[in-house]
């Protein structure tokens, strides 16, 4: 059956299997203090250009966000999300497991607008009751969002503007954040993002790894004590060097961007070619991720054929469904998918 | 250099590679509903012997203690614990971080002994103030435990009566488990602890898996929505398949047992050898951890060339330490070890 | 200085304060075991009509929201609540403090309709992803509101029967509970609150009492070892005689009633008397707040002569600003006010 | 019945019953604003010498080290205590409902010992495994202890020192610190308190009020927006005047001293009258908690007559019980005690 269900059901890149098989039997101490985990630091230090950034792997998604945004928080604050954001809708209230409040704002295209938070901030401060609130304590944004849509280069570095003024933390979810490097109508380097989030995170899961997220903190900004944090949350492996082998893999040679263009090639060509056919798309999305428009009887045609992600009901005839391309979509499987369009 | 320092030392049975290798390309649905995820169930319930068994696969050790305790406790519970039990001792507080208390009696060799527990159930209900206090929810045990040494049929079954006169269940943390099952001197099968406890994990990690350790809930004693709660937790891995395609691999054609007792013939191997060459041993192991007192000065002598694991100190001159052997271990390497003693 | 800030300016009412008076020496067991306590429990179980509710007291609103919901709650559940629901704005994150979400459904009137619950009931079963979702597991009313709104005896029904159509508890905060009772406009009675909810509380510290609130859970509906979850949130007292004998008071020949009546009589009259003075009202009120329009330079005027509570903005030139009666206004008081306002 | 259970069997002083009329119906603004608790705050910081004292009252004793412990600590630490601790034992686990482990030494005569303290600190940071550790991150002691016992000013200096060696602060629980202030055998004052801890609390509860709890943190020392952690977790009185109108009665002539004064008195007598009679004593304790040894055959006579507090097993036919004293305690009712033992 041809698959656009997800951008995670493959295994890993090939290169990044090898490198497990070629490591396999040098001993390495554990808990991520292994040379694999700390040569790919280096690595990612570097692409980052930022020599002093505290690099960590974690296993997967959630995962991060709780354990980040747990750290990055104290015990009276909260963190801001647009109502989409993945923290806000699915990750099983993770967040507010570990004791602290998701505050929303609307989402514009998927994203947190910069004075929809500013208006957030001043309002909170404003109101007289805001010692018996919660205080927003940190920003959430994703990137790609859950919709596709990218921040541009004016729209980060005005929220990172709204985060300092207040003298909070901007954290990006970068689960698939080579998939927005990559993409074609995107203004934002892996430096920017450096240079203007106070933690985010490199997904791996999502980009060619079997499993792993490589987190950073930017000019040394680890929360104190962050490997015992990560241990209290369950989040630590014993052999770290199943992330870092990969991790060191994905930033050798450019590999991470590499496969990431792929897939944004497969998804260019897949957004043309359905256009073409006549498909209305339900949002523009820049990235891997496409939503479309299709009608609910030729989506029962494409059951047991053809995989994807149901996402809402459109209206009584229609939904809204995804087709997700990645690293690992072969260009013949799009052709593929084109022939049912074309019936 | 030689290491004994621990057995997550190398990466993965070549076996468990190849079968990510062979099967990276095929694609799956995520989140533990993969093929080869499935399959690996319905191997690990045979060997069990316990067709109605949920299993789940979650990626390491402390993850899987406080996911499970947290699960199998109420808001007002704690869970009993020896007072080595890693889960006092070494997971940085998990099972705190998720609310609840861990209630220790004294270690007897490691373990839990029954009438201990029985006391202490039966002193918590005659305490007439016990309404203010930790209610004793669950009985965490570790088998081979942080020493070593295993709990027998007769203990374990001891155990279990004590817990289910107090209506509370029996978990059993299995992070090495496969050692114990192969361990010379145990009288204790898979099936048996599959019959006797409510839940327990089949420790991957340390078992020739990358990561990974399958939870096993007898007789569908899976608590209620677990899925969600692995989630919550941020236990929960997009790609499934990666613990299910290594569980399938060490649960096909006996593999786990297989090397697991390659680690014990180690074990046994260095034993003898290291008593022969009179050497101390702390405590008596049954198990692939071998616990032995050596001169300080001496230690001294192997630093750079044998790595172990520092435990604590014994008296002013002298030091424990820990060797472990593994699935990994070369029996060329216990042969190389012995000649640093013959010097 | 004239005060309508709120319903908790004044200490307690006359007849509590003398009976704590008369029963000051005589020795009492702790921890709400007192006689007190347990007689204030019969009077409140007659007063609901329900001899087998479970009642509890404890000290104070936010504490009781806290304590009530993680009761009801299990691990993977949220409590659904209107987006100006206390618990959702003006308690610092103490649901979420204890691991909880707050799931919200858009105010009207400040309450939730029972259709807008039943739609994101459904929409929770029917999405193919809840199980990574937070599920929702109670219900979180006011009445009156945030707003000073009520509920009809249809609505509350309607909400009841949604919520017993998804298996879920609906928890009612009466933290002003008598002045909806007592309201002008209402068809509610204890009883049918007792009927129709599975948890609410009887609000005295807004309703003549120096603090506490008294929880009912109907139909011996407590959850399970409640008083232990009561002390594990720190919210036992020592001496529970503190709350019985002013709760005792309070159902004591319809005091509760009586005073709330009162209140309700000075809000009508303020209400009447601002009314015809022209005052704009924000919201219809038909309990002890009252909301009104107020033009900001009359506002600096009233400063130092008049206390009342800066609700929000309303425009440029006006912000709405609350008024409340309590038992304790004297009518007085409100000629007073008026005066203000004819100048 | 004659009544030694507990120091919280009867109501309040009669002067902070008279202090809550005289108030009850002057406006005060809510939330600890209110200028009866002002006025306190001043007082108590005299009286602790120190102006610069951050002070705020809570209710209970329990809510009282959860909320200032959880203040204390960051997320990757826990609190020290002795084994018999309060917090370790009888508050339901209320500290590791907020998140942290109780970290225990062994109890000697109820209390820490400095040198064991070390030890924890030094063993701890002393151990290559720490960072898989929960960390040390303050230290609480009870004063008097749950035994009755005392620090000297040697040891609570001692204390200290080792604390502040660490960097961790010292918290010390007063739930009954009059009495420990008027043994006759204390050699510490409450300013010597506040110079040696960085925060505890002078308990009302049990030395005169309805409820209430002072906490101090000396010189400033109050963790950031504290008042919202109070909040947070449930803690705050709408009508602070409650509290503060008590505290302030409390700290007005000395009358929390004073008042203190008579129940040591009491409890000497008792002592005294006791020993003279030939009952032996369990611990000596020079405060109004004293624990006897006693026949169970003569504790089944007292039955009906006397009540106390049954402590523990002594042995096959002997209890420990304990008999306390307080501010209430009639001086006639000691006699009438010592009636039953001279029949």
């Amino acid at each position: 059956m041809l698959s656009f269900e997800n951008d995670y059901s493959e295994g890993a890149h090939p290169k990044l299997l090898q490198a497990l098989v070629d490591t396999n039997f040098v001993q390495q101490v554990g808990y991520g203090e292994d040379e694999y985990s700390l040569r790919a630091k280096v690595k990612i230090r570097a692409a980052c250009q930022d020599p002093e950034a505290d690099v960590f792997f974690l296993v997967g998604g959630t995962q991060t966000n709780a354990v980040v945004i747990d750290g990055l928080l104290s015990g009276t604050e909260g963190v801001v999300a647009a109502s989409t954001g993945h923290v806000n809708v699915h990750e099983a209230g993770a967040i507010e497991y570990t004791g602290h409040k998701v505050l929303t704002v609307p989402e514009k295209d998927g994203k947190i607008d910069a004075e929809d938070l500013r208006a957030l901030l001043s309002g909170f401060y404003a109101d007289p009751t805001h010692s018996h609130m919660v205080y927003p304590g940190a920003v959430y944004i994703s990137h790609p969002t859950e919709y596709g849509s990218l921040y541009s280069l004016a729209e980060l570095t005005q929220l990172r503007d709204v985060c300092h003024t207040y003298g909070i933390p901007l954290f990006l979810d970068g689960a698939r954040l080579g998939y927005g490097l990559m993409s074609h109508e995107t203004d934002v380097t892996l430096p920017d993002i450096a240079r203007l989030c106070d933690a985010f995170y490199i997904g791996g899961t999502k980009v060619g790894a079997l499993c792993g997220e490589a987190v950073v903190f930017p000019r040394h900004g680890a929360p104190k004590r962050f490997i015992t944090h990560i241990k209290q949350h369950g989040a630590m492996v014993a052999k770290g060097r199943l992330l870092g082998v990969q991790f060191d893999a994905l930033f050798t040679d450019d590999l991470y961007f590499e496969i990431s263009r792929h897939a944004i090639d497969m998804a260019e060509k897949l957004k043309t070619g359905l256009a073409a056919r006549g498909v209305r798309f339900f949002r523009n999305s820049p990235t891997n991720q496409q939503f479309v428009i299709l009608e609910n009887g030729f989506l029962k045609q494409l059951e047991g054929q053809v995989r994807f992600s149901f996402w809402e009901p459109y209206d009584e005839a229609h939904s809204v469904v995804r087709f997700a391309t990645s690293w690992a979509t072969p260009e013949d499987n799009v052709e593929k998918l084109f022939a049912y369009f074309d019936e």
